[in-house]
């Protein structure tokens, strides 16, 4: 799936913030920015340090015993594609977790570079001794398996909450770091890194000249378009 | 708007915490003693470290895009007064960031003492780069213009959370730290000040002897009232 | 209350995670893995180092006022016994705090390990500064009395979640770690210390074999049952 161009973006996007990532996405009237509301930073700091991943995502669906569709064959944590972002979806007000730590160090040992947990995940301590982002709702200590099985691989996936009506598909662009996780289209992927450019220039002039007393008003007319 | 017994008010409080000043309200009949559930400290470090914010609030009210008041004029940040807490009121459940980091530049510049959102706020990293106090709902990485405007600044403002029905008016003050934010309704704050001081007085020696061995209830009829 | 099986289960549970915990109980049938959802570390750090808390519950009920019994007669917090963990009952969505510094002050002279309170509690950097492992849903300021009262002490009590049913008896040990708490019913106890060995010693195996470059479910073949 990794292509030269694909490579291009996930190399340029690392220039850039989650926020810098959603303001082109708003230009090009994608909604919410791309946001994915209730994921946050938990390994390898909560909420703290420098950590930001961006990747191509793998996609995961969990689903109830119930869902009429089989148990996937295999285990979907042994075909990571080195680079990807893993993003595992799971149903709302589930009290058990559907990720932990054995999960991350094979993630690791292929080349992911972090994972992103719709969902409960587990062995804090663990992810956070491996040095590996995670990006989760929260956390949990039980396994999933009597409540859910992984019904498919590489499909597109809803985020789980009841603010938003986001979709991830396997290869879209998640960028995530301190201000959450933001999901950007494949397709949106060189129009928003055309953008984003001169967006951080303006800004950095504004905080420059609004540090110095000019107002917000002014700074915004003077460098934004 | 700033006046002499408003300044005394401000420097009293900058001795207690936000538990102390709940304590007061309580016994004032001021219901949750004027806790603001919802709103934890963000910046400069997630609920650590021993910032605290005391100020008169400004307040800024965001609205849908189908509200029928126009956006107002002018932007608010450029108008925040010295010493004011700036709080910032946005409807629930919406995805999208109300506050970034440009906003925090500016009202340092104004000597603003610390940022209340009501909503997401954005820009973590930047927030905590400018050592400025920020308390929030939640984090996030999109603008609002999308979906939100703002419609009325100073006026008064209701918390946005369904377990509480809370106002916060222009003047009032505001308290946050570790603990959260609390409400000081401008006209109780003379009173209030004058029952904290007994209040911890009375508390600090019932630590020592309950640390000691004494009985909760034993040091609670010696030193309480 | 504190038997000489009971001490040997404490001690032996010091060797686990909640995660270990889980797991023996998911195998034994207990829901859940005995998971309590929505209560996390807040002190001595908030979800991070190495503490742990290990005891058998002692539990407390708060009520509305306007429930039908009476208010318990003496005050709870004079009667922990030493080794338990104080396990503070509180209906949803109450703005006020039940649990606060004076009383940590007093469970840790008492000897107690650590209280986990689903409710809010307040006083977080008192809490710290005592190094008391505090475990809770959310922070707040304001005290209970308007509110709340004391119904009955070491009884059964249902945690306070519409995630789960889930009933905490007086003796369950509760374990509580950076992955959140789980409760172990006392007539487990043996039966979960015996699973968990077995399981951590595979899991080390597998972590190992990851780490180098095995498939997970080639791992999971050859060294889980």
């Amino acid at each position: 799936m990794a292509t030269s161009s694909e490579d291009l973006i996930v190399k340029a996007l690392q220039e850039y913030t989650t926020c810098d990532v959603s303001d082109a996405l708003i230009k090009l009237k994608f909604r919410n920015g791309g946001f994915l509301s209730g994921l946050t930073m938990w390994s390898p700091q909560r909420q703290d340090g420098p950590t930001k991943i961006v990747g191509p995502a793998y996609t995961v669906e969990y689903a109830p015993l119930s869902d009429p569709r089989p148990k996937y064959p295999t285990h979907y944590i042994d075909s990571v594609p080195a680079g990807a972002v893993v993003f595992v979806s799971c149903p709302p007000k589930i009290p058990n977790a559907v990720y932990g730590g054995l999960m991350s160090t094979r993630a690791k040992a292929s080349g992911a570079v972090g994972s992103v947990i719709d969902g409960r995940f587990r062995d804090v301590q663990e992810q956070r001794d491996l040095n590996y982002p995670i990006f989760a709702r929260d956390v949990g200590t039980a396994p999933p398996a009597e409540l859910l099985k992984v019904v498919a691989v590489n499909v597109p996936v809803k985020l789980q909450t009841d603010e938003q009506d986001m979709t991830i598909n396997p290869g879209d662009y998640l960028i995530g770091d301190l201000n959450g996780v933001v999901v950007l289209p494949k397709e949106l992927g060189e129009k928003a890194i055309l953008l984003m450019k001169k967006q951080v220039e303006a800004d950095s002039k504004m905080a420059v000249e609004i540090a110095k007393g000019m107002s917000f008003s002014e700074a915004s007319k003077k460098f934004r378009l």
